[in-house]
C-alpha cells in the first residue's frame, strides 16, 4: 500500500467541523485525502462570538487546514466546486487563488461537507448594512464595529439621541448564535466598554429581535427558560414577533413600521444553502435528494447522499454538516452534530471503509445505529457566562476539542490573560 | 490644582515613540494631556518585522491609545491635524470618525511627534504593488502575501519559471528596517515555509536590493560587517547599487533595464516628511524650521521648535521623533532616538516643565546636556537571530520595554509557542 497511486482517493469538500474532523482522523495509510475548500483555515465556530467581543484572540479560533495534522499529510486545494462530475468522478473547481483557473480533483470517494451561508430571506439592506458571525473576518469586523461606535459617539459636537443611536446594538435571530453572542456582547459592553468610557454608559443598549414568539425554538423548554432568566437577570431585552422589514445604513424597519436606529447590527437569522447544494439538489438535473424544508441534501443512515427518488444512494458520495440531513431526522445545523457525524464517519469506517466503499451494500457496522442516538443527545453549546464555575466547564470543553497543542495553549493564555486585564477588544487583530 | 481648568493643557499630535512615552509619562496632576491623532494605538515598530514574518503575534505588537495608562486619565481625539493655529494656540483638525467633522483642541504646549510616511521617491508602482513595514495593517498584508505566494506555486499548471518568479521575495531599501526584516524573512522561508512546502523549497529566493554602495550606511563600520557576515552565513544576497525604476503587478525594473520578477516585494527605502510637517515648515506661511536635508523640524536642544529663522523658539511648541530633528544633531529616525527624546523631556520637566514653559528662557536643567549624549549613544535596535543567546537578549529587550503587562506577557507567549511549534505565520489575524 506505499504505492500513493494505489490509495483510496477521498476528497473532502469544505474545510468546516464534518470535513476537518474527517480529515484529521481517516487512517492515511489506507487513504489518500484532499481537502477542496475555497476557506484555507478551520474555523472553532462555537467560538466566534468570544472572539467577536475579544474574550478570546482572534488568532485562537481557527487553524490552517494545512496544520491539521502533523506535516502535510493532507492535500489542500484552495478553490470553489462548481459541479460535481459523477461520471468521470471527479469535482470540477474554480481556483481562489488565480480567477478563471479551473481546477479537476478525481476521487474515488467524496465527502460533500459545504456548510451553509447566512440566510437574509432577501430583506433588502442585510448584506450591505449588517454584520454577520459566521467567519473569523465578521469577529473582526464586529471588534472594530463596537469600537468605532464608542469612538464616534465621544466626539463633541453630538447630541444625546445622536450618541443613543450610535451605541444602540441590535441582534437580529433567536437561535443559538444571536442568544449567545448577545449574551457575550452584554458581558463584553457592561464589563470593558463602560470602564473605558464611563461617560457613554447611560445611553448605550442592546436588544436581541427575533420573528418569533420565543427564542430557541428547537431546543428544549427547560433551556429556554435558563436562557430567558438569565437575559431577565442581566437585563436584555428581547422584541418577540419582531421581523425585519428593511435595513439602512443605521436604522432599520420592523413589519408594522417601527423603525429603530442602531450604531452595529449583527444578523444571525439563519442559514441557507450554498450555491452547490442548491445545485446538487435542484432542477431537473438534480443528483442529490433535496430536504424541501431546509433545501439541505438528504442523506441515509450511512450518510450516503440519496438520489432524487430518495431510494438509493449514489454511489461513494457522503454528506454530512450544515449541508446535509439524514433522511426523516431534522438533525440540528450545529458545530456538534456535524463534529460528531464526522466522528461517526471515521472511527466506524477507518480501516473498514475502503471495503464498504467498494461495496453496494454497507456491511454491518456496529457503531451504526448509535450515530442517530448520539445526535439526538448532541450537547447544545450555547454559552451565556453563568458564573465562574460555567465559565470553566465550558471552557474546559472547548480547550478538549480545539485541535492542536499550540491552539490550546494559546486559548488558555488568552482567557487568563483576559480574565486578570480585561477583554482585548481595542485591540487590532 | 484638582480644579482640571487649571491644569495646564498639552496635546501631543501622533501615538508613536515620541508622543506615547511623553503620555506615558506626564505628571497628570500638573498637566490635561491630550493626544491627537488618525491611529488609535501605539506600534512596537521594531517588532512589526517579527510580527509580519509570524514570529509574534500582531495582537501583541500595539496598544490602544486608551490604555497606555491604567484609566483613561489621558484623553484622546482620533483626528488628522491639518494646521496649528499659533494664535488662538489650538490645533485644527479633521476628525477620522465622520468625515468633514472639524475639531479644535486647544492647548497650552503642544508637542508635534507625527512621525514620517514612507519614501517612494515618486517611483511609479510603488504604492500601487509594493507593501511597505510601517503599520500593523502592513504585517498582516506580508503574512498574508507570503502564504499566497506559496499558496499559488503549489498550483499544478505552472512552469517552474512561473514558481521561481512567484518565490522571490525582494526587499527594497538597505537600512535597518530593510535588513532587519530580510534577515527574519529568511528564518521565516527556510524554517518554516520550506517544511509546510518541502516540494517548493528549490524555487525559494530573496534578496536585498538597495541603491548604495553598502548597507547601513549611517551605522557603524563595526555594525554593516556584522550584518554582512550573517547575511553571507546565510546565503542571503544583497544587490548594491540597484535603483529602483519602476514597480509593476510582478515585476521590477532596476536602472539599467534589468527586469525582476517577484511574489512578494517589500518597500523599506526610507522615510518623508507627512504633510503636515511639509506644510509647517514650507512656503511662505511657514512657521517653523525646515531641516534641508531631511526635512524635518528643526529644534533646540530642548527640543522646542525653532521660526523659520533658526533662530528663537516658538513658544510651548515641542517636535521630537522621526518628524524632529536638532539643529546641527542629525539624529537618526529610529525608534530608540524617538523614544529618549520623550523620556528626557518627560524626566527633565515632569513637575518642573510648568514653570519652564511659563518662561521664555529655560532654566537650569539637571539632565540638560545629557539628552544628545544619550541619543548619539542609543542603541541600534536591529535584530538578525544571530543563535539562541543573542535571541533571549533582544527578547529581553523588548519585553522590558513592551508598555503593558498584558502586552508583555502575550509577547513571552507568543516567543515561547513560535519556538515550540513553529511560527503562525499561516494564522489569521
Amino acid at each position: 500500500m506505499a504505492d500513493s497511486t494505489r490509495k483510496h482517493r477521498v476528497v473532502i469538500l469544505g474545510s468546516g467541523w464534518g470535513g476537518i474532523r474527517l480529515a484529521q482522523d481517516l487512517n492515511l495509510n489506507v487513504f489518500d485525502v484532499t481537502v477542496v475548500s475555497p476557506r484555507d483555515h478551520f474555523v472553532m465556530t462555537p467560538l466566534l462570538a468570544s472572539a467577536a467581543v475579544g474574550t478570546v484572540d482572534i488568532s485562537c479560533i481557527s487553524q490552517p487546514v494545512q496544520r491539521i495534522r502533523w506535516s502535510n499529510e493532507i492535500h489542500f486545494v484552495e478553490a470553489s466546486c462548481e459541479s460535481i462530475n459523477m461520471v468521470g468522478k471527479e469535482v470540477d473547481c474554480v481556483s481562489t487563488m488565480s480567477s478563471n483557473s479551473s481546477v479537476h480533483v478525481p476521487f474515488d470517494s467524496l465527502i460533500i461537507a459545504v456548510g451553509g451561508k447566512s440566510n437574509v430571506f432577501g430583506i433588502p439592506g442585510v448584506r450591505e448594512h449588517a454584520v454577520f458571525l459566521k467567519e473569523v473576518s465578521d469577529a473582526n469586523e464586529i471588534r472594530k464595529r463596537i469600537s468605532t461606535c464608542f469612538k464616534r459617539a465621544s466626539q463633541e459636537n453630538l447630541t444625546d439621541d445622536e450618541r443613543k443611536n450610535l451605541l444602540h446594538f441590535a441582534v437580529i435571530g433567536g437561535g443559538p448564535t444571536g442568544v449567545e453572542f448577545i449574551a457575550e456582547l452584554n458581558d463584553c459592553l457592561t464589563e470593558d466598554m463602560n470602564k473605558l468610557y464611563p461617560h457613554l454608559q447611560k445611553f448605550v443598549s442592546l436588544a436581541l429581535y427575533t420573528s418569533g414568539a420565543s427564542i430557541l425554538q428547537s431546543f428544549s423548554p427547560k433551556l429556554v427558560h435558563f436562557a430567558m432568566k438569565h437575559f431577565q437577570k442581566n437585563g436584555i431585552p428581547v422584541s418577540f414577533q419582531s421581523s425585519v422589514e428593511s435595513v439602512e445604513e443605521s436604522k432599520f424597519t420592523l413589519k408594522g413600521g417601527r423603525s429603530i436606529h442602531y450604531g452595529m447590527l449583527v444578523w444571525c437569522a439563519g442559514v441557507a444553502p450554498v450555491e452547490l447544494v442548491t445545485r446538487l439538489t435542484d432542477g431537473p438535473h438534480a443528483i442529490a435528494a433535496n430536504d424541501k424544508k431546509s433545501k439541505r441534501i438528504l442523506t441515509d443512515e450511512y450518510l450516503r447522499v440519496l438520489a432524487p427518488d430518495r431510494m438509493s444512494p449514489l454511489e461513494g458520495v457522503y454528506a454530512l454538516g450544515d449541508c446535509a440531513d439524514i433522511l426523516g431526522q431534522g438533525v440540528p445545523g450545529t458545530a456538534q452534530a456535524a463534529n460528531q457525524k464526522g466522528v461517526w464517519l471515521s472511527k466506524s469506517y477507518v480501516g473498514k471503509w475502503r471495503a464498504i466503499l467498494d461495496a453496494n451494500d454497507p456491511p454491518e457496522i456496529p457503531a451504526s445505529p448509535s450515530l442517530i442516538k448520539r445526535l439526538q443527545k448532541a450537547p447544545f453549546y450555547i454559552l451565556p457566562s453563568f458564573g465562574i464555575l460555567t465559565f470553566f466547564i465550558w471552557r474546559g470543553f472547548y480547550l478538549i476539542i480545539t485541535k492542536s497543542l499550540k491552539k490550546q495553549v494559546q486559548l488558555l493564555k488568552s482567557w487568563v490573560l483576559n480574565f486578570v486585564f480585561g477583554r482585548d477588544i481595542l485591540d487590532i487583530q
